[in-house]
Parts: C-alpha cells; sequence; structure tokens
C-alpha cells in the first residue's frame, strides 16, 4: 500500500517517541513509535573570511547504474546528513546497465525533491573507462546522455563543452592500479589540454597521498567523495563516524552558481572520517575559527588548568612538537563538539606558548597545520 | 592497581578511535573500520513440537513499484535480520509504475542473491485496488504480470488459479477505512469463493483488533509484514525494536514447500514490535519454550529469591492476575534475551502458584494467555 | 566505481573492528580502543537578554548518604554533561548513614575536581523528614553538619541563617504523599517565615503539576534535579534522553554568587525530558532564540516550502491552535538541533500567520506558550 | 529522597519503554521510560565436555580502596553482564586510603546483594607493593584485613594459610616494569614455595605475551580482568566491546567451591576483548563448540555457497594458512553470534579442506588454533 504522496507528510514531520506511543481510532491502533525520526542535522564546520563553507558530495550512484536506490533516495540521504549540495553520477556508458531501455535521468527524478528540501542538486554523470585513463566525473553539464562516446576523449571534450567540471575519480583505486598510484601519459593529455579540473583524494573508504601532491602541484580542485551504491547507512558505521566524506566548497553564496565559481577557483577541500585535506590558506582559518584555547580557570599545586574547545564536526588529533618541561600531553584527541581540560606545569609570571602539530589533518604531503597552546 | 593519580592523564586525553585500522598498500590508504559489517543475525523464536518456527515477511516493495530501493536489497537486509522468508510483493497493476516499459521482474532479479545468502524467496505480488476490497497479496503464484487484469475478481481468480495463497492486506488502513475497520460485502464474496487465506493483523506500523477476530472466526491465517518501501534501517527505529515484525511459520521443513503448507494449514502467526498474536495452540508452546522459573537460589528475611528467564527474542509484559500476599510485582517486563530476579514473600513449607496473563501476547480479541509462576 | 562483483567479497566479510588500535611497548601491548572517551559536550540553551543561562542540578547524592557513588564522580559527569554548576546534597540527619564515623565530607573531597573541570561546586544537604514536612535542599549554606538538628524546624532555621537557599524537594514523591499532592500547614509555616525559596517542580522521574502552581503562585524558584543516587550512566536512558534534567538559572555571570543571587531573585527554570517549565518572561524568549522560521525556498504545484530550524538541545512539540487549509501539520515535533521542512498551501500574494501552541513547554497549569509560524 | 530498600523493585524489574509512558497518579505524571532497564543478559560461552563454563571477573575496586563506587555496585554490574563470579579485591595495606578508620569489608557489604541476584562472591584483597614484586591478588582467603603485614613474604603466607589462591597481578604494568616486563629473583622465590597460582595475562586495557610464556612453562592459571576502578560502563567502550573481559573457569558446578578446586587445577582461560588465551585443551573444544560449517546450500557458475556460523560471544578472525585456488577470502571475521556466507569454488565431485589460522585465539605464544573449514 501507500504510495509516494501518502508518505508525504511522514517525511517530513514525525511523532515524538515522548509524546506517548499507541493512539487508538477508528479500530486501528497505530504504534508511532516504531518509526525512526527523520530531520536535518546540520554539520558544524565554520565559515571562512568571505566565504561559506558549503558540505558537498559530488559523486553517487542510484539504480540508473549500479547502485541499489531510488534517486530521491540520495537527496533525503544528503537532507538528513545535513549536505548543502550532491550531485548523481551514474555511470554513463551504454545505458543505465541495470534498466535496459531507460535514460539517464536520476537528476530530473530527484530535482523535486532536491527543491523541495533546499539540497542543491547539480546535474552530473560518470564517465567510467578502463584504466588508463580511469574514471571522471563530469559536474554542470548540460545533457549527461550526450556524453555517451565511445572515444574517452571525444566525452570528456564534449562534457568540457558543456561548461562541466571535470574530476579524475579515486585515482589509486586498486583495481585500476594495482601496483602503485601513477600518473599516467593518458591523464597528462587530459590535463594538458585543461580538461581536468579536479581530483578525488578521497574515495569510498581509501585515499590517495599522491594525489594530495598532484592537486597542489597541478592545480586540480582537492575533493573527497562517498561514491555511495548503497543506502548510506547500510554502507558506514554510522556510529564511529556521524560525518558523511565531504568536498568542503567555499562559496560567496549558497547556490549552484556560487558552487560552480569556487570550483574552478580551486577553493575546496575535503573532509574524511576525521581527515581533513586542503590548501593552508583554507585550513588554517578552518582550524582557528573551530579550536579555542581558554585562559587557565584554576591553579593548584603548581599546575595551571584550562579549557580547549572545538565547536566543529571535525575532531582533531594533536602531536606535541617537541618534548618540554610542561606536562602536557605527548598526544590527545579534541573530540568534535567536545571540550577539554589540560593541565600545565606552572611557570611563574608568564604566559608560555607550546606547538602542537594537527596529525589528522594535512595542507600538503606529510605537511601538517602547525597549532599554537597559548598558556596563561 | 592504579590509584587516582595514574588515571589522570587518560581522564583528560584519549586515543582516537579513529586513528587506527589504516593499512597502506602501494600509496593507497584503505579505511576498513569506516563499514559497517555486514553479518546474518539470528532471531531467537523457538521451535515448536513437531514444527519448526520460520520467521517471515511477505510484503515488501521495491522500484519495480513504488518502492525506493532494488530488489536484491530486500534480501541483504533479509539476511542480516536473521529472517527464512520473505516476498516481494510489488503493486501489479498497470505497469511498474516507475519504471514505464518494464516487466514486473523483481523476483528474478532477486533470486540469485537469495539463493546463495540461504534465503527463501517467495514470488508474489499485490493487487491494489480501491476499497472495496483493497488489497492483496497473492503468494506463491507462478505469472505475477498475469494478474493485471481490470476486474479485481479475475485477479484474485488467476492468483488462485496459479496455486496463490491470497491475504487481505491492511485491513484497518485508515486511508481506506477511514471510519472504521469493516468487512465488506466483497470481502464476504471472496471469502465465499475461497479466494481468502489470510489477513493481516499488522501492517507497518498499524495493528487491527477486528482483524484478529475475522482471522479466528473465519481461519484466515494471521499474519504480520512490514509492506516496506524504503530501506528497513531508513524507515524504522531499529535501536528501540531491533527484531523485524514477522510472520511467524510452523512448518516441518526450512522449504518454500513447507512454508506454504503451513500456511494452507493456517500454521501462523504474527510478531510486531513486542506484540505477539496466534492461536492458542501455536502460542502456548512459544512461551512456554520461551520462559523458564528457576527454584528459589536464596531466601532472606522472609522472601524467596529466584530467577526468570527469557531465552527468546520476544519481550513479554507479566501483569498479575488478581491482588495476594506475595509482593511479587504487580506488573514487569521481561525482556527479550533477558533474565530478572524476582522476589516473593515465603510461605513456610509449600511451593505456591501465581497467575500472571502476558499483556502483549494475544490469542483472541482481548484473551491472553496465562503464565504460572511456580515459587518453590 | 565499483560494479556489483567488486563489493562481494566484501559483503561477505569484512575487518573486525577491534583487530587495531593495539601498540606493542617493551612487552606490554595497550589497546586504547577499549575505553570510553571522556569530554565535555556542551548543552545548546541559549542565553536571554542580560543573562546567561546556566545548567544546573542541585540535588545529588553520594556515599556519604544512600548512593553509591564517590564524590569526585558527580564532577565528572557533570562535566561530560555539559553542567556549569552541582550542589552534592546527601542526606543530613543522623551520620552520614553507610559510613558511620565519617562526616559530611563530600563538598570538600569533591572541590578539587571540580575546580580543576571548571564546574560550580555549591555546598549542600538534604533535610530529610517524614511528611510532614518531608525532604528540604539546602543550598549555599558553611556548615552542613551544623544542620543536622533533631527539629526540623530548627534545622531550616540554622540553613537559612547560613544564607542558605531552601528547595522543597519531590513535594508529590508518592512514597509520602500516596493519595494527593498537598500543602499542608506545616508547609504553610515554613513558607510564612520565609524559609522556602524554591520547590522542586521535577525529580527523578517525577513531576507535580501543582508544584508548578504553588511556584507561580508564591513566588518561589521553579527548579528540577536528577536526585541521582547511582551512577547516571546506569540509572538514565541517555540513548532516549541525551539531555539531563535541569535548573536553569538565568545568572549574570558563570559564578556562585551570581547563581546565588538569581536564585533568590527566582530567575530559574526547568528542563526535565524534553519538558520545560517557568515563568513566561524567561520562557518566551528561550524560545524564541531557540527556534527560527525561513523564508519560504521553494514553491510547487500550490505550496510553499520552508525550513523551521531549532539550535537548542529542547525538543519541540507544535500543536496547532485552530484548522485551517494551510495544510500545515496538525502536529509536529521538532528536534534537538534539528530541522524541518513544511509546506503550506499558498495563498497568492499575502504572508500567512499559524498559530501553534508548544506542548511541551508549560508556563504555569496548562498554560503553554504560543509559537507563530509566519509563511512568506 | 529515596533510601536503599526503596529502590529495590525498581532494580529487579522495570517497565518496558513500549508499555506507554506517563502514568498519572494523584497529581504525580511519573515518566517511566527515563530509565534504562536492568536485567541479567547471558554471555554465550559454550561449556565444554565435563565442565561448565563460567564467567569471572576476579579483580575490581571499591571506595574502599581507590575505587570510585560502592561495593554492591560491582554486584549490579556483573549481574547485567552475565558475569557468574566476581571477587572485589581493594589494596589491602594500611587502611582503606579513602576512608580512614573503615575496615576492608567491601565482601560483608556486597555479600547479600550478591546471593539475591545469584552472584558467587568470593573473598579477596590485593596485596599491592612496589615493584618487586609488585601487586598480587588473594582469593578465597577468610580475613583480608589479616594480611595487612608489612613484609609481603608474610603477607602472601598468611594468604596461603588461609588456603588463598594468588595471583600475580598486571606483571607487565609499564608503571612498574618501565623497560620490559621481567621475571625477578622475587618472583621465583615466590614461585618455588607456591605461593604463585596465577597470573594475569590481561588487566584493564593491556597484555602481556610474556605472561602467556610464564603461565604455561609454570603451570600457573591464565586469567584475565578488568581491575576496574570506575564504574564499568564510564571506563569501557561497551557500544564497541559488549563482552567484559574475563577470566573463564572450566568448573564442575556453579559453586564457589567448584570454582576453587578448577582454579588451582588450572583450568583456567581468559576472553579481553575479542582475544581469547588459554590452554589448547580447552580452546579446542570451545571454538569447536563455537564455530559450525555447514554442507553448501547452492551452488552457482562453478562456486559453491555455504554457511559458517558462530553461536558464542567471542568473535573469531579467520587467517588462511597458505594460498589456494579456493577464492575463499584470506582473512575474514565471524562476528559473536553472527552467520556469514562464504563461496569456494567448486571442485567436482569431492569435498575439500581448507585450514585457517584463528588470529585472535592464542594457545601458546604466537600459536594459534587451525581450523579446518569443509567445502562439500
Amino acid at each position: 500500500m501507500k504510495g509516494k504522496s501518502f508518505t508525504f507528510l511522514v517525511l517530513f514531520c514525525y511523532a515524538s517517541l515522548s509524546a506517548g506511543l499507541n493512539a487508538q481510532r477508528s479500530g486501528t491502533i497505530v504504534m508511532e513509535d516504531v518509526e525512526r525520526a527523520h530531520f536535518r542535522k546540520e554539520i558544524l564546520i565554520p565559515d571562512i573570511a568571505g566565504y561559506l563553507t558549503l558540505k558537498c558530495d559530488f559523486h553517487m550512484h542510484t539504480v540508473f547504474s549500479d547502485g541499489n536506490v531510488w534517486p530521491t533516495v540520495r537527496v533525503d540521504e544528503a537532507w538528513e546528513d545535513g549536505l548543502d549540495a550532491i550531485s548523481i553520477t551514474d555511470h554513463i556508458e551504454g545505458h543505465p546497465k541495470k534498466l535496459p531501455g531507460q535514460k539517464h535521468n536520476g537528476y530530473e527524478i530527484a530535482l523535486p525533491s532536491a527543491q523541495m528540501r533546499d539540497i542543491i542538486l547539480i546535474k552530473g554523470g560518470e564517465i567510467s573507462r578502463n584504466m588508463p585513463p580511469g574514471h571522471f566525473n563530469a559536474l554542470f553539464v548540460s545533457d549527461v546522455n550526450a556524453l555517451d562516446l565511445p572515444d574517452y576523449m571525444d566525452a570528456l571534450g564534449e562534457a568540457v563543452r558543456q561548461g562541466g567540471f571535470v574530476i579524475w575519480n579515486h585515482p589509486g583505486w586498486r583495481r585500476q592500479q594495482p601496483d602503485t598510484t601513477k600518473w599516467m601519459p593518458e591523464h597528462e593529455d587530459i590535463y594538458r589540454k585543461g580538461w581536468m579540473h579536479g581530483i578525488e583524494v578521497f574515495n569510498e573508504k581509501e585515499w590517495y597521498p599522491e594525489a594530495v601532491q598532484w592537486a597542489l602541484e597541478k592545480d586540480l580542485a582537492i575533493t573527497g567523495h562517498s561514491d555511495i551504491h548503497e543506502s548510506y547507512n547500510y554502507k558506514y558505521n554510522t556510529d564511529l563516524y556521524p560525518v558523511r566524506p565531504l568536498t568542503l566548497v567555499f562559496a560567496r553564496e549558497r547556490s549552484e552558481a556560487s558552487i560552480k565559481e569556487a570550483m574552478f577557483a580551486r577553493r575546496t577541500a575535503t573532509l574524511f572520517f576525521n581527515r581533513l585535506v586542503g590548501k593552508k590558506e583554507f585550513i588554517d582559518p578552518l582550524v582557528s575559527q573551530s579550536v579555542k584555547v581558554e585562559p587557565s580557570h584554576f591553579s593548584h599545586e603548581g599546575y595551571l588548568y584550562f579549557n580547549i574547545r572545538n565547536s566543529s564536526d571535525i575532531e582533531f588529533t594533536f602531536l606535541k612538537e617537541s618534548a618540554d618541561s610542561s606536562e602536557l600531553p605527548a598526544r590527545f584527541v579534541l573530540p568534535r563538539r567536545g571540550t577539554l581540560v589540560l593541565r600545565a606545569k606552572q611557570v611563574k609570571g608568564k604566559a608560555q606558548n607550546y606547538l602542537y602539530r594537527l596529525e589528522n589533518v594535512l595542507t600538503g604531503v606529510e605537511e601538517h597545520p602547525v597549532f599554537m597552546i597559548r598558556v596563561q
């Protein structure tokens, strides 16, 4: 029973667990509390000077390629998970493999749902070839089906002609790069034509240190995506990791046009499962907006006690740069939305600075931001 | 070991859960722990004399009607959730509404997956008409597409002709029965023809006391189903309710043929969100196999202490039949797989029996099994 | 990437969560991930004009009366649970019952721990007599042991002489008020002397509608407390209810002196398990700071879609004041830190206002704030 | 409010979440669902031929030394966590450090509670000295306070004189053994006198490979314990690890005498956070009782599909002994109470055996049981 229209209200508002359980009505007993509540939970990542920090996932599949869900499910998930923008990027070649005879219309199916929920839906598709050159996402294109061309260069060229933003997906995917992650002549060709604009540093559950280096050297937008095929909650361990993998886009406004402008300007970073990767110019303000060290609130037996607060959904791992006599911990984790008390040996009459490296944050290959803890 | 001073640092800083489990391999770092583990978890419901108790859900949808998932997802979910048998029952009429031009082949798509996982997949479909007569599931049919006939009686007749087992679905669905749950002349017609074999006492999150009465009076198989359209974990609150709604089938073997035989013989019951409904002849042994009262293990200040153990996944709510001086609780809940200690005022030299009604178990309209607690 | 065949093995076997995180060191293997992370999580309740909203629990026990934990545990819990201030209020009479020969020094034991963690610890104790007059908390006293006097009036008088703030605890506790919640002559006496300053509207798992009325009529501070005896996580269902019961104090500063000033000025409210009770002058700004309705972001087929956002940790249940043609839901729950999308029938050219009553918020006996949803 | 006697009923029986929330009664509204349900959950570890497998934790602290909880809390926790026997082993020396003037009577305080809940409580204490020789638990002693002697040899001798079973605790505790885990002359002395009967292979969150070797060479009982000081749920990550660290005792009966006999006979093993360590003669039957491989239920495109079932609460990690052409996974984890489907290349006409090493199970130093998977 119960077509889509009927479930509409259930989707947008739910009965509280705390409001009592069973309402008897004309011989039918409704057990409201058996359903999960559905609502949007914001991800807390601070904006940085001049830009909004938008949370995006630009790589996902549906039944229109080899995914397992209907396109609207991607919107429902993005809404609940606090995303601002997504792109449904089904494999383009041949035809929707599971549904011969259908066209690639995941975007069209999902669009009204996205508009109702205030999710920015970006038209896209995945050009999926053997290595070289592998898989590429084309975002902001106008006609996905037109990218279904025999030669991959033609397909990429068509994407660019449509104004598309092209990302090299999972460059180190072991199935396509069994030995090591290589930049091949074919990638050089695409890159020199100006047809490669971004690269995935993270995909699904893998990340690629080489891709960080290439992104910085070649000025490619740094991205990270779920490449989700199943339903999100089936695939990922959301108890351990409540925040989805994200491409962070530093945009002037919350709009598709603004996201496109930011991406072509390479104003992106990626956060995936407590690892944050991006250029120093974006990462440094993200960190300093997220973590605050307070003046000490107590001194006792030669120690100062003070709070260090994390107002973001990014977990930070601190590693001391060098040994000292402060007795501050050599390593500690500051959880998302969490506050820790630290204690340091008091040095009479003077504030002291201690340097920590953020182990889980990368601004280059083996390059980590340094965070100064000022004890006063 | 380990006095307070030692635990001080541990208290203030901890090692991140998220820092482990990364294996570096040829330039690709794989984060295995971000994925959810998938495995089958058995539901503990005892077998009863002569029969296996099979856990089944015979009503679910996919993208081949108005569901949101690919047919194989229903198998994956059933496998993880400990089910023995399912039926994919997409709406039959017209064509697969979301996928014009496709045929109803959810069964064919899901079958290999079911066979690999040892899940019994039963071919079925939902004949979905306005009330009267409403919706009916046809199970064990051979050709679902052949049931797509303009007249509902023709459709039901064809189902029966194919050997199908016909269930009246959600008879009290408020959208189709806004006032009260009624048995209409059209249902009488179908029933008299011998074309109605079972009825849903529970559907999705609703249950229908009238349906219990009809099932017992008219000898219809008692069933209960999720009628799931979304992914299971998206729809239901699995934290509060780890056990899915089930039709229990008391079968001679774990096979499709045996399930069919049992259903036509009306050897079924339903368990839905801690409520168990069925005929006394099946419910009584289920209860007595699940709950055991042990002799007292301790006496103290005039009280006897003893264990009451529940080895099943059925939660039981006990309500005392009449006041007494035992000081046993007037009402208590025995959780699934849980043991409670009860204490009773000792009566010298004699074992005592106390009667409780199982509030959440129904063997008829407002008819509950009585459980005797023997204190010795 | 990653078609179905690739995910096959992943589906059937997974890497254990438990296999990581072992660091070998000189023959000892440390499994860091077996420990729970301990850190402070803030409770989000907005400040209101001119005042900080401090989160407090002024009623709890330790092994120095009939509680089960050491006094420092109360500080650890308060710190993790995001509280600003607590009072350890062990039963005063006779001697610490579990520890004959010891003095009441829970405060002294817990104080250094509280100071390290930036928790305001208020000295207090519970004067615990049979009804009438029942139990009373004395807060901000200087010498708890001096309150151990045979006559309850002497004990209350001594509390007041020390500058104490006196709260009538659990006035409707069924063990002491088996029939109904009564204001007895003894309470009138205490009140007339000016020795009763506050009252518990909530205690442990009970709340007392009569106490709300008395608080408003007699100008008593409205409070609510856990009265916790066990460890907090053992006692309460923190999965269902992540926010502890709280007395909210509207204070000029985060200091003991400021809390005391605010309480004597009756600037308090209580939040307990999704129920918020307080005077209109405090509740109205709390609500309007917490919930924001945004202009519509989409219109479609005659409906406007708009966000309603809750930035607080208070869940709100909305109940429509009167029927209308907007098709807005008659009732909905806005979860803590959650956003819902609502849709309303568009009325051409005009913004519309719709009134909802907040069902779980009380500003008097059966008096609820009204929230206006403006659709534009 | 609410002394111990009042909370008694609440402890032994609870109101179901599903039974409705708020019961109004004489002006007091009781919110039953805010409380956590307390009940015993059995740990599933099979018995082995001739013996019951008892689940025990023989090392824990209370406020009578440097622990944070009242002795009865240890019984409550053990009951809920499915243990059979515990020992409260507070540090003996001097006096109860937190409670000067009190005697060591944790056992006496906890005993009635243990008897009511059917938990076997074993009298014990921890002789706690600097290294050498470190800390030792004395179990089954009759007078703990009599072990408070200046010379550690006198204390150990007195324990043995009382019939005590002596365990060397955390032999590799880095605070006492900062460099490496050493067997010192003092330990040799104690051992030669016959005064060391067991050793901790696991303590709190550490384990000691050397201790496994010593246990096997010197015939010491293998044990593992929480050494818990805080409340159990505060200390450990029970979401990741639902099973407590255990000493498994293979006893003839569920009684204190039987445990004592088994321990002196060295019939023990330890399970800690998915690692199982013990002598081959006990581990092999534990494994074979826990894990069952079923005949294949399906063949498809040259593969056989079959179930492997784990009926225990012990997770097993399988690592293939040598490469082969079966395409069975090189490594997989079989979760507790979980079933996996494996698939193997079909070899026509013949059953095949494949050998796996159980990576998380130790029967000696770097010695793992081999498990044969028979595919047929």
